[in-house]
């Protein structure tokens, strides 16, 4: 697509500029008054060009994704039809409305908040509950300190430039991708060079320092989108929320980014209360907030979420995983890196392959990437649209060994949903370093072992004599040798009796004799070894996840009478808001009787549920329970049995009032499927309940 | 009680000046060198008062509840012992604690986070799904503007005074509530009076304006509690947290207070989701967050914390409620109004007859009382220990209808847990006005009715020529009349011709015509009556109701060898943090094996438990799971069948490995009790087994 989207500029430009000079042509014969005959062949030619130059825009305009009814216009039509239906439901809403709301802040009304309870209730099951995870609960006010640890206060920025009149904040980044995006979408005259260099821009986006991002602004001469006025040089802005903790105005606190911190400094009594034992879990729901700049995309971009994180502790010299193999064989889209620098798309591989192979880092991150995918497959997330993407080398932060997200595709691309990353030990040694507390774990041996340490045994009286007030400088920088300069310093001692030796603390090279230093390698016994665990960080954004469920549970289908399309969701009963409707068929005082026996069983048996006794036509009721995406709906016309109709297919069997809640339940547990309820009972036919 | 109290204070009076009158006595008869049998028989008079005035002192010391062994000194135990054990078994710990924590932040940990999970899960159960409610989920950020039009930008606040020299900040009404409290109980040595006056001072603490308690707390010479210095006069402190949303820096906003203002301002989606009909209701579970200035009282007093609150919106003229009698037969402890203020204490009364007595204002106020006392008692809260409290007149709300708390006792005495109440319009009637959106509900009449309205017509053309210029603030004042004002003016007028009118926009009177307003009642047709509804409010505390849960739930008992106190959670297993543990009696493969096929079956019946394959011994097995709660112990010591243990009886009985998973599933689920159970199944009767 990228080649052939490169070759049709080309011809673009080339037959662009043939127009022209045949327009200079015919109009060259016009002016000499030459013969009619000539001028229309000329004009003839002309058009031809013409015709020639509109069908490569359009084909070009495909190549690049704009056209009629399809590529980004249709995926638009699409997302305005499903998110009108989610938002006139209440499946969300923009929070505050009353008030004109407040951008990047949504409210779940009911449809919306159950199917959040759902997919939050199956995540601990799926992970909490089977895997034996701890799970914590933390505040979101969070002290300054531990985000100063974590690098969040230092670090959890965006580059925002001002409108240089009005004062209006902007994202420099999305300034910059908007003007690359629109120019290689609606100006199809760009050159092919051009095209590549704003290619390139987009692709390098998030290495861009502020003054590399200032200066690209400048070069295209990228104004503020709503005033046109000049923008400001970008300069970092802190996401964070930030407030103040006690009365007092002098203890910072910020709202936390991310649930993680609250695992981290809670390793220590984690790590006891599990028995002092490696490997563990602990995870974490929760609120997270960030202070977005210019939030948009809908649920995908807000000012807070729920977070869903999980804490995988390991000895870093062991990554396996005991329950490994029961994912090694899932077979699913990856996209590894070598793959995405060379072009390629993501292709369906086998997980153990991918392991096998190396491509994913270990057996735990590869465990975690398993059961992610069953986790979203499980909640009606596409298996198709979905791909695990593995972090370029630019992407990842310098301590991490690996990380792979699994993106989701919607109708707005790719979106990352998860994030599974080995963060190795940094976390825990930046909290280790800032408070002073160990976190560490042991593993202890069954024999002690005999192990070659080295010893730096600097002579303090020889130090103290030759350097003086400088002498505990010099010290310290010995005792932080590591060993490989150690034993150099140990082998020119002992050739040349003196070396020149660098102390940072004072900046100067000092000259180091040989009476100064005892460099020497001792064995010694050792009962345990004290490492830092490793951490395997698999990191849900749930709100991007329902949102991307709500775009995949997605269609419409034309009503019986064909006079108008219809909304359906087709969420699996796992996560559906509701379960079952309960209605009787016309307004009858028995009929409703039945409804309200069946509605109490319904309770009775947890099954969330909802009874209508409204006069409308059933089919109308059908429409409104589809488009809230229930998955069964039970129809009272008698008082002995009644039917249950099942949401895609449509298709109805007849059940008696008194096993009716009871087949409900099974196949909205998952102990039965309806094709097996479809087989067992006997099918209603009436077409004319349906609309 | 208070009255003894009084008593005992004025007899220990008497009995101190007695004793130093004898004192003089004495010392003037060895000065005079009195006789000694005339010295002896007066000393002993004076050792025979000192002995009657340590016997009123005790029994002074209990009636004001300190002593040894009992009163709160033993509460002071009891609690120590709980809290020790919680904050060792990680149900809750200070938060951020390698950082030395912040004050009034708590995390859950693994045992803790699943109680309140449970708790939350019933909460759902019990109202949301079996009451039909609609669940919303809103942000923690709001934007000023809604809580300016709450109120809670101006009001809420608590008093404040700080340390002079060092900036300290304490709770003004807490300073002097403690001086009050230390000097009853400590100083026993006051006078009756003055001990009546501190309690009238605790009684009004509440009602207390900054510059009364101010006065008080120089008239007591109450200094900064650390250092002794004087404290500054008391001044309001907003209890929000604020923060800032967006990058400019111009929309300040808070993290809310609660959770109801969400619902609230979505009232009109709401009422339009229900189909346009009342009474319906709204429920939200989420974090809330108050900036406490000195938190105390462990999870009770927090600075973030969970709410779970129910908008239940209602036509005020017809408050009845269609479930009212499921509960109205219940009885239990409630503390009307009255019973307060007469000095009586709670009584057990039947909630039927208290609704149709009138003391409590409506059914619907009723049943949710009633729902609310079935909550409570199901998650385990003794109901001897669970007193509905009235809100006395002074401490609701100017519109408040009625209000009743329900309040748990424990070792800090009763604790607000639940609030009921009747908010009558107040909160919809403040959004509307502010947001200028019609907060309203309306009822359609079956037939038209006939309605008599009063109509006020200013006649503008004379207004004009009268009033020129103010002629708008007049037309104003006379249309803004109420009915007793317009009917009062048109008499007035008919009387007399003219009258001297009001204006406040102008601020002077203005004489008013009879040619310058028509004021008359007119017959109209309506086919609707427009009204705001009246919200009922329950709203729970989750962390207190969850911190009281522990305490009438711990318990100890002696260790078979009686060397030690074991601890002991009795939590139902509704609430248990794991339903069930599974120990191989002895560390054996083939027992290992069992214990995984049971566990597995568990797993898949999605019973939360443990597997403990440790070489420790089972009586110490025991005791770590009971000092957890788990109702249920499954012991593998044969790979045919197996031993399930109870808790609190520590009964044991046999059962096959195949049935073992589904036993512990019918007792955890309800399905059936351990009595059931002890009756079916052979009792095991190795005494060994346990310690």
């Amino acid at each position: 697509m990228a080649a052939s989207e490169e070759s049709l500029r080309k011809a673009l430009a080339e037959k662009l500029s043939a127009v022209e000079a045949h327009g200079n042509t015919v109009r060259a014969l016009k002016a000499a008054k030459a013969s009619k005959p000539e001028i229309d062949a000329a004009i003839e030619a002309l058009n031809n060009l013409k015709l020639e130059k509109s069908s490569i825009e359009k084909q070009l305009q495909a190549a690049v994704g704009v056209g009629d009814g399809d590529g980004v216009l249709s995926r638009e039509t699409f997302r305005q039809a499903a998110v009108n239906t989610l938002e006139r439901r209440l499946f969300y809403i923009p929070s505050f409305k009353i008030y004109r709301g407040v951008a990047g802040l949504y409210d779940y009304g009911p449809p919306g908040c159950a199917v959040k309870s759902n997919v939050l209730a199956f995540w601990r099951q799926h992970f909490v509950l089977e895997e034996n995870m701890l799970e914590v609960d933390c505040p979101c006010v969070t002290p300054e300190v531990v985000l100063k640890a974590s690098g969040h206060v230092e670090k959890f920025t965006d580059l925002m430039v001002k409108d240089e009149k009005t004062g209006t904040c902007y994202r420099a980044d999305h300034l910059l991708k908007d003007f690359c995006n629109e120019k290689l979408q609606k100006d199809l005259t760009i050159s092919a060079e051009k095209a590549a260099e704003l290619k390139h821009v987009l692709a390098t986006l998030d290495d861009l320092s502020p003054e590399a991002l200032g200066s690209k602004i400048k070069e295209y001469g990228i104004t503020a989108p709503d005033t046109k006025n000049p923008l400001s040089d970008p300069y970092p802005f802190n996401l964070m929320f930030q407030t103040s903790i006690g009365p007092s105005g002098l203890s910072p606190g910020y709202m936390r980014p991310e649930t993680a911190q609250g695992i981290f400094v809670n390793f220590k009594d984690l790590y006891y209360y599990n028995g002092n034992k490696l490997p563990f879990a602990a995870a974490q729901i929760g609120q997270a907030f960030r202070n977005e700049i210019s939030p948009r995309q809908g649920l995908l971009r807000v000012r807070e979420f729920t977070l869903a994180e999980i804490e995988h502790f390991v000895d870093p010299e062991d990554k396996s995983h005991p329950k490994y193999s029961e994912v090694a064989d899932l077979e699913f889209l990856m996209f590894p890196r070598d793959e995405q620098m060379s072009g390629q798309s993501a292709k369906k591989i086998c997980l153990g392959d991918a392991v096998s192979k190396g491509i994913v880092n270990n057996e735990t991150l590869g465990y975690f990437i398993g059961r992610v995918f069953l986790f979203l497959t499980r909640l009606g997330i596409d298996k198709d649209r979905l791909r695990f993407r593995q972090h370029l080398a630019n992407e990842m932060a310098h301590y991490a060994a690996d990380c792979w997200d699994a993106e989701i595709e919607g109708s707005y691309g790719w979106i990352e949903c998860v994030g599974i990353a080995d963060r190795s030990a940094y976390d825990l040694c930046a909290h280790s370093e800032k408070s002073g507390v160990p976190l560490v774990a042991a593993e202890k041996f069954s024999e002690p072992r005999e192990v070659e340490k080295l010893v730096i045994a600097p002579v303090k009286k020889e130090l103290g004599l030759a350097f003086k007030g400088n002498q505990k400088n010099v010290v310290e920088a010995l005792e932080a040798m590591d060993e490989k300069e150690a034993l150099e310093m140990k082998a020119s001692l002992e050739s040349k009796g003196e070396v020149e030796f660098y102390v940072c603390t004072l900046g100067e090279n000092v000259p180091i004799k040989k009476n100064m230093v005892s460099i020497s390698k001792e064995k010694k016994k050792e009962h345990q070894r004290v490492f830092t665990p490793s951490v395997i960080e698999p990191s849900f954004g749930i709100g991007r996840i329902i949102y991307c469920l709500f775009e995949h549970s997605f269609y419409t289908r034309p009503s019986k009478a064909g006079d108008e399309q219809l909304n359906v969701f087709r969420f699996p009963p796992l996560v559906a808001p509701i379960k079952c409707t309960v209605f009787p068929l016309v307004q009858n005082q028995q009929y409703e009787d039945v409804a309200k026996v069946i509605s109490k069983s319904l309770t009775a048996a947890g099954i969330s549920h909802k009874i209508d006794i409204t006069g409308t036509s059933i089919g109308k009721r059908y429409a409104r329970t589809d488009e809230l995406g229930v998955p069964f709906a039970v129809t009272v016309d008698s008082t002995e049995d009644v039917t249950i109709r099942e949401r895609d297919s449509k298709l109805q069997v007849r059940v008696s009032v008194e096993e009716a809640a009871a087949v409900v339940k099974s196949v909205t547990d998952g102990q039965r499927t309806w094709e097996d309820v479809w087989e067992k009972f006997p099918h209603h036919s009436s077409g004319s309940a349906d609309d």
